[in-house]
């Protein structure tokens, strides 16, 4: 599947019906990932054109994985796949949110847990720390991936 | 607020409770944000170290705008101001989620629209076009920001 180039027009770009997504200068863009079951935010990834291609055609979610430098099916190891329920984009088309059902362990982090968001930032004495929320990984990550992590 | 450097060692990163948010190159983390409300995903935005350090330390967002150049408080023209009800950080903490309460006219878009991603992204044919989904302007953008957008 091609993309069309943006276009300069703004009115087009933010009102018209011409999908033009907008690739940054290291050709990707930035993918929300969320539950379409409640809304939880899972992860934030990132999307090449062919991995937004590919998504589209097979309705499987698929990215650009930044540290391994190539296209990754999600779940092609741990088979926590992401079967795509609907895509949108921004108003300037420079990110996607891809509301999916997670296949599998219901786990879409590397450390095992449902969500990549399992910390929050707590500010105490004018410091910031981090607390986890009290979820646990749902699958053996280390007999998944060879080894921990 | 000063912010530490992000540790090389992976697990302090993903389970300890250190909050070392890592900037990429340029300066800069993606901030996704949702409304506490409902979990409407609002918009993606972004943000660098005092960005975030005046959004911890005042409870309101404030973003680094990488159109303009500048820190960003969002709402500072619109009154369309974010109280932050939650901060999480994702596993390698390159991420935040923000959930907010929105203020003012209810929108967060700058197109007058309650979210930025009022379009969906449908296939047919083998090409994939965009579709409002049905969702209009709560403000007069012009009168607010002296022109359209």
């Amino acid at each position: 599947m091609d993309f069309p180039t943006p276009s300069p027009d703004k009115k087009e770009l933010e009102e018209g019906g011409l999908f033009t997504p907008h690739f940054g200068q290291n050709g990707l863009l930035t993918a929300v990932v969320t539950d379409a079951r409640d809304g939880m935010l899972l992860m934030v990834a990132h999307m090449n054109a062919a991995a937004l291609s590919l998504t589209l055609e097979t309705g499987i979610a698929h990215y650009w994985s930044r540290s391994r430098g190539r296209l990754w099916k999600k779940g092609e190891v741990s088979g926590n796949f992401q079967r795509v329920v609907e895509i949108r984009t921004d108003c300037d088309q420079d990110a996607l949110w891809l509301r999916v059902e997670v296949a599998g362990h219901d786990a879409t982090c590397h450390t095992g847990r449902r969500s990549c968001f399992y910390r929050t930032v707590e500010v105490k004495g004018g410091k910031a720390h981090l607390k986890v929320d009290g979820s646990v990984p749902k699958f053996d990550t280390k007999a998944t991936y060879g080894r921990s992590g």
